[in-house]
């Protein structure tokens, strides 16, 4: 009877649960290896490097599923936050290889206390986990007043995004003093992580909100194919993606000089609810879905002409003399061209948070994205934004927003955000 | 640029998508083949089939992702609901081969009126995608007065389930005149299915509630590893398996004389939305926690001994002269010894809702339970029900209630339902 609590780690009990294709040492996460090599392994089911100069989960190869949550700091301590920063690290590094929480995990502790771990993830596989952590304003002054001793750290840039037209944000899911993104290809595993990271916070840090995602609406690498989002048209067909290199390092990695030093190789990322008014989405015809998109909705190619990755000809005209990419077409309005080359890393997912009572469902498109500077989505956005610009506008609503600096990878021994503390 | 508005369908656009190993020719769907033989298709990605005696997505393996809709009917026309009927049959067997729904789909239509399809599937494989559908009791009567011609056929026990202690069941959430559940191993796929599903009805049907599930917490094939729960416990390791066919028979299928003849091989669906305190769950021991529940949290076994798949011992005593496995353990409250031998084929989700402005995750278990006649659900739920009972009520709580009486598989030509207009 008590042979299931000596120390059974999650990779043992792959076996048990029928993924025993990737089992490994009790002791070992995934990421040792020790696959049997009669098996080809999963790849949606492996585990993701943790470690890196920058942090993964940003221009790793988009996952299928999202659950991402923002904190509040209820304590006001320096050395709180510090503890939570250590063993939120410690806590991710298990979990990104398929592991348990804790030393002693879900069900290898003793049996009179709580288990370190959940326990809901266990026999699951790392399913690509990611966990990316940034940082809101909030957590370096509230009130005009420092807190936890970073006062002087705050990038400049690092301030509520700025109010665009149309917007209609609830403060009560928007900022946060701190944010994690869990994205994997299983969303028990993406669950289970955020569930143990709240755990870990208590006193320290409480849930502000959080939002689920079921399926990506961007690419990051060159090697997916282009999902769709709820508007039912190709998203992200111009999207930065990891092999392009020098892409990447323009618009993804702050540089020294970007701002405080800390900030090297890391980022900011932008999140926003964009809630989609679908029905009347549905009752537009083709063509104007077209128009309004600036793309076909069957190919995703321009309707300028061509494949999906077909070049924009921004300059071609109809019969009627008139761009044949309407000046107010989304793309048009968001292309770099048109917006001082400004260019954004995507992230976003659908969701469906059930149904609005108004006997619709309530869906739409989370959005995140990734920037060296809060400035590349600030043009973009300016352009789309408000009813005289993008037609889109008159389906969507963007009902969060939220700004968070992104510290480096932690490296092999570090903890998010050490850089603040040096 | 009209090549893609051609009689394009979800299969043709496969290879595109990067899915190319399963297409097929554009007029043909999923279940017609046509796969190349030099590939291995993904089994996760094909069709179930629709038109059977019995309706799929009871004991078909459950998938991994569920979306669940309760409608009420806004027309009170009998002629209004049979074309609903009608016409979601047609589309249900489209969107379960992987289909655009209508005739020319999401892209193949006119471009200047609205695409019969939403889209947002374009390129997806059918992901086993399942549509069930159920009528509630006010599909027949409502405020006593017969609907729809109906009043005579409604099932004597298709009423409202009875109050159960400790429910807190929340109107706006229960109910319902008609439901359908969409599962899928895709859910984009389950999405796309429902959204499609309530465009049709508009005019006729609205949405009441609908509900998102992340994860099954069931197994119903002895082929599938048993799934955890939100309480980090393997869920439905006892649970009726498709290929259990003496308890599929005895308990899922309604039989000649059990009910009206309209509902033979039909079956009766319960669905219980079930918040959890997971925070407070956390905190009880694991031992606690095992002795809540009745089973080891790793292996899924008894406490009273073996594996998962172990007889359950309640005769076993420990040596303070008390049963290992507690009197008010919950596997022994729901076991069929201590409810007149009921048991119930149960086919639940994983549903996290953000989060609950308090700090905490919103999180618990969509309970569906398939059945031939609902007292076997209210048996077993008495039994649970109660602090005096079930020690697991102190971190649960039940707040939606909702019975469906699910007819016959449409056969190859039917209509969902056809059977109460014969």
């Amino acid at each position: 009877m008590t042979d299931d609590r000596s120390g059974m780690s999650r990779r043992s009990l792959l076996g048990a649960a029928g993924v025993g294709a990737l089992a490994a040492g009790a002791a070992g996460g995934y990421a040792l290896g020790n696959t049997r090599d009669d098996v080809v392994p999963d790849t949606d089911s492996l585990p993701v490097d943790f470690d890196g100069r920058h942090q993964a989960g940003i221009v790793t190869p988009a996952q299928d599923r999202m659950y991402f949550v923002a904190f509040d700091m209820t304590s006001e301590k320096r050395d709180d936050l510090v503890a939570l920063l250590r063993e939120w690290t410690a806590a991710a590094r298990k979990l990104v290889r398929g592991n348990d929480v804790g030393a002693f995990g879900a069900v290898g502790g003793s049996p009179f206390g709580p288990p370190e771990d959940t326990g809901e993830a266990l026999g699951l596989p790392p399913s690509r986990l990611t966990l990316t952590i940034g940082f809101g304003p909030g957590l370096f002054e509230k009130d005009g007043e420092p807190r936890f001793g970073l006062g002087g750290l705050k990038p400049d840039h690092l301030t509520d995004l700025p109010a665009f037209s149309g917007d209609r944000l609830d403060p009560a899911i928007s900022g946060g003093d701190i944010a994690i993104q869990a994205c994997a290809n299983d969303p028990q595993v993406a669950v289970h992580a955020v569930r143990n990271l709240v755990r870990i916070a208590f006193g320290r840090a409480s849930v502000r909100y959080s939002q689920m995602g079921f399926g990506r609406t961007s690419s990051t690498s060159t090697a997916q194919s282009t999902p769709r989002n709820l508007l039912g048209f190709k998203d992200g067909t111009a999207n930065i993606k990891a092999e392009d290199t020098k892409d990447v390092s323009d618009f993804v990695w702050a540089r020294t000089g970007d701002g405080p030093d800390w900030h090297v190789d890391g980022t900011y990322l932008v999140a926003r609810k964009i809630d989609m008014r679908i029905e009347t989405w549905d009752r537009e015809s083709l063509e104007g879905q077209e128009s309004i998109i600036g793309r076909r909705k069957g190919s995703g190619g321009p309707v300028s002409g061509g494949d999906e990755f077909a070049k924009l000809d921004f300059k071609a005209k109809g019969k009627d003399g008139e761009p044949v990419i309407p000046e107010k077409s989304h793309v048009r309005l968001a292309h770099p061209d048109f917006n001082h080359g400004a260019k954004l890393l995507r992230r976003g997912y659908n969701f469906v948070d059930g149904s609005n009572g108004l006997g619709q469902l309530s869906a739409g498109l989370f959005f995140i994205s990734y920037q060296r500077n809060p400035e590349q989505f600030v043009k973009v956005q300016r352009s789309l934004a408000g009813s005289q610009n993008d037609v889109l506008n008159e389906y969507i609503v963007h009902v969060s927003s939220g700004l968070f600096a992104c510290p480096p990878g932690p490296g092999a021994k570090g903890f998010w955000g050490e850089v603040l503390f040096a």
